[in-house]
């Protein structure tokens, strides 16, 4: 079953007048269920839902003047009508899917909006890899409405991405038809210093009367938070303490809280609500970050929303959260958010209100889903060889690509390595001394090589240093060609043979993550879109992200979320020590730095 | 003083941001208030607030960074800062001002933004009429946002107005700067029979992504409310019960409640909210009509949120729903309705949240009013001739445009009577025995004269009729060119030659309101502007509406709102018996019918 086009409200405001009077019949009834009504907030029992053309026509007690003989009824047995859950700041590629895929794992567990922000192939591919996430976005039979990604690259000057993105790129993207604002606003400091390319992005944003995303990741709520507010963001998802939740209301944003594969950001925000009484309009769940793994095994925006609910938040408040307060958010609340006349006719029904089971999902009044199996199609776009052909290494790597040379005659020296923190973002910008063998730096013990191999230009370049923390041993090593955010390719080693064979073997397959030992490869994630992500299903993905954990295992990393720390080693935002395809960056004090200290 | 034009957020940005800094002095500094936050719904003392080109650069507990040497400083006190005041649905004619007039007489009360609909002057002067009253609405230092006015005529086929407003006139004002929506669309059996028309100014106000003004008259929330509802109106300001109100929030619209000079809708709607606590969010106070006597004597919607904190609402959810509520509405959130960072600088000072008294008022960054007084120019737009030259009557008219010929030889007649009922919109079709003098039906006792008299294309037609229930003696005439909604001229009186006077007295000054008793003028309103308005200020107006009550009295007339039933009696929309251009319309049966019983 293929989803129809959908006709906008103006252009089915016909139809649904003739059937909500009764003059015509519905395409589907709803009948008998409780309404969760998130304008009223409240539960109300014995209601049915006539759909036609996709959208609501009217919530009434009694639908049956709506039935005709080819109306699909579906009787909700005294369940929970609930409007299709909204999650109002993620990225795609970071479930390793393309947009149809990642529909095709959340549809199940009742997501019927997105706002993406594609950002990772926006580093990739630029403005052209946005309009192709944009396009299959938008043949989905759910709704997956796109962020104009503001801040690529990230770090200018301190590394080096595929494509920029312009001012003139984003006023371009404000007139695509699936664009609903600016993707979060990263550039925090080049706010509040008013640097002139943010605030014409930001600009062109509200011009086009459409939402700027924010994106303020500092626990500083002085001058600096207050400049960036007066710049314009209109929400922020990266508080973390209920003091940053109510700064962020106060000041006019919404604060989107997260529940992501590694966010854990709702428990101690959503207590300003729960606890301190605030107005919970301008609160808003989305989860950010998704692994396949997580969409497969837990949940998406069910997962967040029964968790607020955990944290002691009234269900119908968590429903308004994921719904109504997202829609108003993104000027949507005429489209979607609610069961209401005229909305598209995304409807959960559920027989829990706390732990709420996705039972029945209908998407733009089709049945999309039925107890967690998919039962709609999630077209795919036709990615063209720009997208399935990024990983240009300009030559075939050899071990010799990776090596470090000592000074003439040393024996040892002193480097400075790169420190992976378990469970934290930052690493720590550490000192080592480390053996010299044949005029070439090895690594020692914990510390072995790491290289920023460049993937988009073909330029050959590959930047080594150290890294310390995985706890590799024997003869390996792990490449990605997710590394965010300018996705060349990151290879982890304690053999440069090892180091070659990875980063070749991902040129070979198009992108994504192996792992070598001893010459064989003993797991491979291929993420031949971008480099980024699959159009396999996210079972699939999943079943091979977890081989390449128990891969990552078996050669001696115990580290927690392993995977994320390598894929996050070139963020040359977050402090301590990061690679980038220019060098060893010191996040500190935004400058490159030697790998080798120069007194050794 | 008058206000320099107001750069946009984006134009602002850059000095918003380096004020919020610390980097640059602000314009205007309110020092030391309690600021009332309708987004977090609390109220945080000791906190002051920065202003820079018009808008709000930052709120935070100490902006003594943002004082420079040519700062202004004003001292809040201890007081509440709130933001303006909004009136989500208001016609400026109706308090026979122009709009310049109406704001100098607001700005005192705190009301910093209207959402008004000038379907008065469209029936006079169509798109054009429309474009002076938004023009003039554009200039003024306070926000004055135009709803393009949907229905004109309101009864298609039983009346003539001066032009007629079609689809294409609604798209064209779509792309005006001020138009913020579709004014409240009257045709509500129109809208739940989907007549095209209808359905395509909607059509043009959803996609030009604005908000579509309801109107659903009537107390039946079954079938043609769920059709109306599917149709697209976003929100509805005719409810009167609390069923009303929910109906209405349940099916997303928003309800708003008004108090206007003559709508008591807040007390019981408003239970919805403190008695069967329902989300507030949906909840909008408005004032629909204010006439300038009450504009001078009580207050706008200073008076309005008062009232409902004395029926019971929480202070801040009272000053939500006249604030940020209405603000989302018309997806204005990023501009007005709060006291945040970008939004224009609206502030209010008082100095109790109860009682509300407005003490300093600042719009766009200036004070604008201050202990009642306005300190701001309100500019006059030029007003061209086709405003100033409404009344057209064809020829001088004499006491024999008003005879009614009896059938020969009768000596007494049966007529068809308009009743007018004390505090009711609605009259009553009444029927009485009438004599004959002179071949000419005459009015007896209660029972007088009603004509209703072209005045748009000078045609020279007289409709006449009778009317009971004034209860005016002696030999006298009042004319009104006021007469909803086609806005022709109604003559009521007990003599024919008064009547000539009077209607001729209305095409001498070019509309307004007079009244003659034995050939002297008791007094005359004089409304220049389109036959409606007044460019005078309200007091002046108020004090010449004082006068004609007070010369109504003198008649004999001691019907409670005597003058506004009398501007009424056209008004061809409401049961059960009117007079228009084309005869005595029967609003039961949307039928003309003879004024003479043909039996007699």
């Amino acid at each position: 079953m293929t989803q129809t086009p959908l006709a906008s409200w103006p252009d089915a405001a016909a139809h649904l007048i003739a059937v909500a009077a009764g003059r015509a019949p519905a395409d589907m009834v709803v009948r008998g269920g409780i309404w969760v009504n998130v304008h009223s907030r409240e539960t109300l029992p014995g209601y049915d839902i006539a759909i036609t053309r996709g959208r609501i026509a009217c919530v009434v007690p009694d639908a049956r003047a709506q039935i005709g003989p080819d109306t699909q009824v579906i009787e909700a047995q005294g369940r929970y009508m609930l409007p299709g859950l909204c999650d109002a700041h993620m990225h795609i590629e970071s479930g390793m899917l393309t947009p149809a895929e990642f529909a095709r794992a959340v549809i199940p567990h009742g997501t019927t909006s997105m706002f993406t922000d594609p950002h990772e192939i926006a580093n990739v591919l630029g403005l052209a890899g946005v309009r192709m996430m944009h396009d299959e976005a938008l043949i989905q039979p759910v709704n997956i409405f796109t962020q104009m990604p503001s801040c690529a690259p990230s770090a200018p000057g301190l590394e080096t991405t595929g494509f920029e993105i312009s001012p003139e790129d984003v006023a371009e993207a404000m007139g695509w038809p699936g664009i609903i604002g600016l993707g979060e606003m990263m550039n925090f400091p080049g706010v509040a210093n008013a640097d002139p390319k943010m605030l014409a992005e930001i600009a062109a944003t509200q011009r086009a009367n459409k939402t700027v995303g924010g994106h303020y990741a500092s626990p500083d709520l002085g001058p600096d938070f207050a400049a960036y507010v007066a710049g314009g963001p209109a929400d922020d998802h990266e508080g973390t303490s209920v003091s940053d939740a109510i700064a962020r209301v106060r000041q006019g944003m919404r604060s989107m809280m997260r529940l992501g594969s590694a966010w854990y950001d709702v428990e101690k925000q959503i207590t300003a609500v729960t606890e301190q009484g605030l107005d919970p309009r301008n609160f808003i769940l989305c989860t950010d970050d998704c692994h396949s793994g997580t969409l497969v095994n837990e949940g998406h925006m069910n997962r967040v929303v029964r968790h607020a609910i955990a944290c002691g938040c009234d269900p119908l408040i968590a429903l308004q959260m994921a719904t109504i307060n997202t829609a108003t958010h993104f000027g949507l609340e005429r489209e979607i958010g609610s069961l209401t006349p005229g909305r598209r006719a995304d409807v959960i029904l559920s027989s829990d209100l706390h732990d709420l089971p996705i039972e029945t999902v209908i998407g733009r009044g089709q049945i999309v889903a039925q107890n967690g199996e998919c039962l709609i199609e999630c077209p795919h776009y036709d990615w063209p060889d720009t997208a399935r052909n990024t990983v240009h290494l300009g030559h075939a790597l050899d071990a010799t690509d990776f090596e470090i040379a000592a000074p003439a005659g040393a024996n040892s020296v002193t480097a400075n390595v790169i420190g992976v923190v378990e469970n934290q973002a930052p690493t720590k910008a550490l000192r080592a001394d480390l053996p010299v063998r044949d005029g070439l730096v090895q690594g020692d013990g914990d510390t072995c090589q790491i290289a920023l191999v460049e993937r988009h230009r073909a330029t050959g370049g590959v930047t080594n240093a150290f890294v310390s923390g995985f706890g590799y041993d024997g003869a390996m090593a792990m490449a990605s060609t997710v590394a965010h955010d300018s996705h060349h390719m990151i290879v982890v080693g304690t053999d440069r043979d090892q180091m070659a064979l990875a980063a070749n073997r991902l040129a070979e397959v198009g992108g994504g993550i192996t792992l070598f030992r001893d010459g064989t490869e003993l797991a491979l994630v291929e993420l031949p879109i971008a480099g980024l992500m699959s159009d396999r299903p996210a079972a699939e993905v999943a079943a091979s992200a977890e081989r390449m954990m128990q891969a990552m295992r078996d050669c001696g990393c115990t580290l927690n979320n392993a995977y994320m720390q390598h894929s996050l080693l070139a963020l040359v935002v977050i402090p301590e020590l990061r690679i980038s395809d220019l060098g060893l960056v010191d996040v500190r004090t935004f400058e490159r730095i030697p790998v080798l200290d120069p007194q050794t």
